[in-house]
């Protein structure tokens, strides 16, 4: 896929950002807290263009807060392109008639005490191929990196956020107003991030110059492993959603007030927490209460409220469902023997995702010629390339985890796997330029 | 017990520093929080020193941050007393030789999104009670009227924190180590308040200079008010204890992390709640988990952590000591197939603690003359009162709570019974400090 002399200069430079890039948000214990908006995702994007540069690409920041390294002007020119007629591209071409562009990339932004490669190897890995690329002669195509903003959406509940305002599918004026747990509004973090809050939304022409979008990320399971394989090729991405439910009840005295005459909400959250457990066990599927606020959360006070957040994925959109009504129902029925009431509301649902069959049966062929055998992959966890699907013919590829963690410091991916990781992207990104100035691209599938 | 101008004069004071006092710490919704040296505690102290010049009183704060206001100087004299030689008292008097000062009072901080009553009405109804007595011309032995620092420990779990320093039962390097939420410590948070975190601990002299503490205090439950009655005297308070429990799991990705292998310690908490419940409700006990931490907090991320603080009260220490440990049996099961591990400390425990029998029948005697009939009451709430009991002749009195509310924005009693508790603190203090003159109240109590 890349000769042995392109992979001595990628191992060297993978080492070398792979290091400057976990040092950005660690925490003490060695977790990555790098949440969207913070000084942390500011040192990350200084540290994106910084690189880019250093890698002969041109960095750009989109109105959405996508952060874009180029090698090669994108169809029409970046700047001066004003409004544009819309319509379908021609097959293999970007709306201007110039070759789509072929872009990779994921996303800088973590979890709060999350691992040093979800997300970010996707970027380093582009970065490098790119670059590995460039080094090679003038590309067919124009190519690009991106790294989408708050991919996680940790700190406002906004998950693939910058995939989907490009889109224009976020509900920007209820999402804007959302406040993190400081207090903070999603406007305000935006604006304190020198992004304009009033700018963002559907950028048609960015989506019309995207020929195709290949997002490499580490597996999130153990399957490559247990199959001795280091690569797999995406398929879907399964229906999944996160429900807030507010269990209200009322504040007393932990020492004086009777049991009968309690209105203890945590009842109902025990409830709520066996009952996930319980229908996601009888429904194959996932369900996760991993976030609690609770008022006043004091020793000696009994619970006002406790707010918990569900997270439900199953392969189909109707176990999701399933598995959230039986949750409701064992929060309900301790709720009500609790005098505690219960406030639903659903902050999120993606239903299930194909990525594009054409381009990953190119990609396909592409690892094949390379000698890497086709391992198909489903996930359960959530990517801006499933978000941007509806739009595009967009691929993943996995690099093999050596032990299944993911949103946890104990992330990892031996260095030899990620190394092919890179060799392979390399491939592809290289073939697909090759292909969509030679006869296009299958872009039949744009949304 | 106060003649009818006294209690219009009472009134008008009572509504005035009432609505002055509630106002510092309100929240939005009505509820009081009012840290302890927050700066909440800062104005709530600001406050007390003002309103004490404001009625004829010397205010002073000790070196364990309870605020005093004086009338008349306590035995001995407040400054230039040096170290002096220990002992018993003589009865009656103070170690000085002059009559025992007789005291009042409570504490001015509140849980989080607590309420108005608790703590506060017992410093408001000293210092109107103490103004009284003032104007009646001099008093037959020093009064005043205290505000205990920390009460409810709301901040770093160090409830009773004022009597407990003054007493010398704190284990203060330990204890001065503990963090808040923000990560401050409290010798931080101490010295910020301006007061130096190497002078704290016992104050042999002022022990010695008190004859009597008589706490008011608002009633935290409902029998009062079934019994038709406006005040109780208190018998005892029940023994109660608080334990942290850490449940230590891993943290994974919500979206790809098989159930069988995931180590989630909210499994364990379910278990936790429902195993303290049915505890409590099996021995007659009072069991509460009103306070969670829980990391990283994320909606998408298996909890690596979560942390919860049980808080227990019977009438047996026995019975708290069953209640627990049925709780922790319940949250090791849980915890064990969960793959979760438990780590427990016990933070504080104070078993029963009988105030002093002869000092409760002198006020219930002058109850009587008043007319007041004397309704006993145990309660499983600390106070101050009940940690001096074992250094000092301790009594409390109980006003009616119009609903059983308590540590909610709910608390409630109605003015009318304020003014009775009013009059009846009047009349106790007054009487006692006669006694203390005339014939030395008995002190062979004293610890």
């Amino acid at each position: 896929m890349i000769s042995d002399q392109e992979r001595t200069l990628a191992r060297g430079l993978f080492e070398e950002l792979f290091a400057e890039l976990a040092a950005i948000g660690r925490d003490s214990d060695g977790a990555t807290t790098r949440l969207a908006w913070s000084p942390e995702a500011a040192a990350a994007a200084a540290w994106f263009e910084r690189t880019a540069r250093r890698l002969g690409l041109r960095p750009e920041t989109d109105r959405n807060g996508n952060l874009w390294a180029w090698l090669g002007e994108p169809g029409g020119g970046q700047r001066g392109g004003g409004p544009r007629a819309g319509g379908a591209a021609e097959p293999g071409r970007a709306a201007t008639g110039a070759p789509g562009a072929i872009v990779t990339g994921s996303h800088l932004d973590s979890v709060p005490g999350g691992g040093s490669y979800d997300g970010a190897l996707g970027v380093l890995s582009g970065l490098i191929a790119v670059h590995l690329i460039a080094r090679r002669g003038p590309a067919s195509a124009p190519l690009a990196v991106v790294s989408f903003a708050d991919e996680e959406g940790g700190r406002f509940d906004t998950p693939t956020f910058g995939s989907r305002a490009m889109l224009g599918t976020l509900d920007l004026p209820a999402v804007l107003g959302r406040r993190d747990r400081e207090g903070v509004t999603l406007r305000e973090a935006i604006r304190d991030f020198g992004l304009d809050p009033d700018a963002l939304g559907r950028d048609e022409e960015r989506l019309q110059r995207i020929g195709a979008l290949v997002e490499l990320h580490i597996e999130q399971d153990t399957e490559l492993s247990r199959r001795e394989r280091p690569l797999a090729l995406g398929t879907a991405i399964l229906p999944h959603g996160r429900w807030r439910v507010e269990l209200l009840g009322e504040a007393a005295h932990a020492g004086t007030t009777a049991l009968a005459i309690r209105r203890d909400p945590t009842l109902a959250l025990a409830a709520a927490i066996t009952g996930a457990r319980a229908a996601a066990e009888g429904e194959r599927a996932l369900a996760t209460i991993g976030r609690l606020a609770v008022t006043p959360n004091a020793t000696n006070a009994i619970a006002q409220q406790v707010t918990l957040w569900l997270d439900v994925r199953a392969p189909l959109a109707a176990t999701v469902e399933s598995v959230v009504e039986k949750t409701l129902a064992a929060t309900r029925d301790a709720a009500a023997a609790a005098g505690v009431s219960v406030r639903v509301s659903r902050e999120s649902f993606t239903d299930a995702v194909s990525f594009s069959p054409a381009l990953r049966a190119r990609v396909a062929a592409i690892l094949a010629r390379g000698g890497i055998e086709d391992v198909p992959m489903a996930t359960g966890a959530g990517h801006d390339c499933g978000v941007l699907a509806q739009a595009l013919p967009t691929a993943m590829l996995f690099v093999r985890s050596a032990n299944g963690a993911s949103h946890s410091p104990r992330e990892l991916a031996s260095v030899e796997d990620c190394l092919t990781g890179i060799g392979a992207l390399t491939a592809v990104l290289a073939e697909l330029a090759d292909e969509a100035t030679a006869a296009g691209l299958d872009t039949h599938e744009r949304g």
